[in-house]
């Protein structure tokens, strides 16, 4: 190791003519987790007149808005130092994945210190995970020492919508070295997303990673799609170029919605994968809007899919109005083509009809409603509900918990 | 396509209750590229003294450092409007993938409205491009309307450093659904980068994919390694955690340097692609840092690689010594060892040995020490001098230059 560690002091003493920018590595380390499960924010900015730290590891706070009294992400100041430095250590954290921003002087900016961060649409925050032993959602969402899958994306061609389109696919640690067959899970994302969702803010990579090694899920191949029947792939990964990403993808034409398009995914992957035959090993599950993909593609596949998870998903009993509001999502009225094709996929018996939401979700009463349908009918499904609402929190604990029920 | 738009109103007018943060989407558009291919920074702050923006696409200037007088990136004001937006259009920019960072008020900030970015170690930059016409530099970094190959990241078993180990390949369009066997370039990276550095900051991807779409370049499978063997894999992606990057790795202890575990990388490649037999199909260039290891692997193997390149690479005659300083670059001394491994892969008479340094390159005479000694045995190579110096632009463009020689 002598050779690089010598080159690499070689390099770093001629920096300055190397017209690179790695002088401008700033010492400040930030986040720190410390012993007792709390973390340090720490910002170096001698001008700054006020530093506040914004968080989902901090208390909820309560804002009134223009749909009344709201819950969203704590923020707290940091104190300043005499050099400067300013700091924020938060109480003892729960095991999870957590994000956060700055705001200097009222302008939201990301820790300079913390080179980890998740993109949502248009904003990155910044990230870092507490874990306090293995086998906790902490340790889930970290790369551990164990085998790990390998993770591609792939381009496929999709007849239906008329354009190459790309996908993730996570394929298990000794599939690349082995003639085996495995199972397959079609994960699908939600509104504002795209195939590099389930992979950075879903962790989907290291849950399946973890729980495999913990022998807790069945090694599966994984395919993450692009929901967005408007954009081929992730922006600024495809022919659109590097254009500023918006909550409805390209909000253009498409030739058809995901759940039409879906047999372009199956199609591929099924010819590209040795995919283990037959619904007993196939899932398909989604989060909100890809949860609508998930319960739209099963019912149009009854034979198809065993393992169904729709993760706070919108359920559309009938064709959504064209002018929508809040009253779209308590519509009671079931479609007859809907109840037709649920009557022939609940015949088919899957094994898991997995439904799971947050109690605060803006969509619970839209999924009451439908579990009201289901019991109507007697649909066998099963139902978890947890705290808190329509996040990332939640779809990585639902993951986890489906993952682990699919194959067995 | 109205199911879709219509979701996403409906989450779009929900978003309070989605406690998701889909509320904070500016409308700020920066950077905007301009019909005459100059660029506008966009940038609201009603409340900050001063922004600034540093770029490679403004003018350099001359700073005094403890090395002298360097050129660094050209800095220049933005100026503010009444409404607090802060504006600074640039003249008409050349094809190129250019970088830039806001300073406000003295502090660094990446810019809030562009969502694309390159890391180097642990600083991110803003990017955008420039193209003016197909074919140019800013049309071989984009993402084009062609057909796109496939991005794995790999995991490898490495015995010689006793670890798995990361890796990123590229497979051309077409490869995944053919039988095709394809030459394979090896491409790696230099101090302070990773597996992710070719695929971010190097463009390798949409470079290939440009070029075998223009029938420039053969399809060919490329591998881009991690070149620090104290890491599996790039941060954030392995055991260590989320640590922050350095630019020597984690600066370890390994068991090998990369040249000598490189046996490991090949091994994988050859039994897992369809890769096509013999030297005339087997390529290995490297930039830096990744110039050495392609000089080191390239001597170790002489009857492997008929495509090598060299680019800004650091070349060492001789074991360098413990504590060297600039005096090791010119160091002109040939070790017996090293003249013994050249003249038997000079012997067997690589197709293309090439060599690609800038002018200003901090490592140009260590480059030219170099060539004076494979001048005066004789060895054939061909050597390629272009403007400026350490600096991914070059790297892009020596890529695209020697690709376009291999496998022909």
């Amino acid at each position: 190791m002598k050779r690089l560690v010598l080159i690499s002091s070689f390099l770093f003493c001629l920096a300055a003519n190397a017209q690179q920018n790695i002088f401008m590595q700033n010492e400040i380390m930030s986040p720190v987790v410390n012993a007792d499960h709390s973390v340090t924010i720490n910002y170096f900015n001698p001008n700054a007149k006020s530093v506040e730290v914004s968080g989902d590891f901090l208390d909820k706070q309560k804002v009134q808005t223009q749909f009344g009294v709201q819950e969203v992400d704590g923020t707290i100041s940091l104190t300043k130092n005499d050099n400067g430095l300013w700091t924020y250590t938060s109480q003892p954290l729960a095991p999870e994945l957590y994000s956060y921003t700055l705001s200097v002087d009222g302008q939201r900016v990301l820790d300079p210190s913390n080179v980890y961060m998740n993109r949502d649409i248009a904003n990155y925050s910044n990230i870092f995970i507490i874990s306090h032993e293995k086998g906790d959602k902490g340790y889930l969402y970290s790369v551990n020492d164990v085998p790990h899958g390998d993770v591609a994306r792939v381009w496929y061609d999709s007849p239906t919508l008329g354009m190459q389109r790309r996908m993730t696919i996570y394929t298990p640690a000794g599939y690349a070295s082995s003639k085996e067959k495995l199972p397959v899970m079609y994960l699908l994302h939600g509104a504002g997303g795209d195939e590099e969702a389930w992979p950075a803010q879903g962790r989907a990579a290291q849950i399946l990673d973890n729980l495999i090694a913990l022998g807790k899920t069945k090694p599966m191949i994984v395919v993450m799609t692009n929901g967005n029947t408007d954009c081929a792939a992730a922006p600024g990964e495809w022919a659109a170029g590097m254009y500023k990403p918006s909550f409805t993808g390209r909000g253009g034409q498409s030739k058809a919605d995901m759940d039409e398009s879906f047999k372009d995914v199956m199609s591929y992957v099924e010819s590209h994968y040795r995919i283990l035959p037959g619904k007993k090993n196939h899932a398909v599950c989604g989060l909100s809007m890809g949860g609508l993909h998930t319960y739209q593609i099963s019912k149009m596949y009854p034979d198809t899919f065993d393992y169904i998870g729709l993760f706070s998903a919108l359920i559309q009993l009938s064709p959504a109005p064209l002018h929508g509001g809040a009253e779209a999502f308590s519509n009671t009225t079931v479609d007859d083509k809907v109840a037709q094709q649920l009557a022939q996929l609940f015949a088919a018996k899957p094994t898991l009809y997995w439904i799971a939401i947050g109690k605060t979700d803006f969509l619970y009463q839209n999924n009451e409603i439908y579990r009201k349908y289901l019991d109507s009918k007697n649909y066998k499904y099963e139902y978890v509900e947890t705290e808190e609402g329509h996040i990332w929190r939640n779809w990585r604990d639902y993951l986890t918990i489906f993952s682990q029920r699919c194959f067995k």
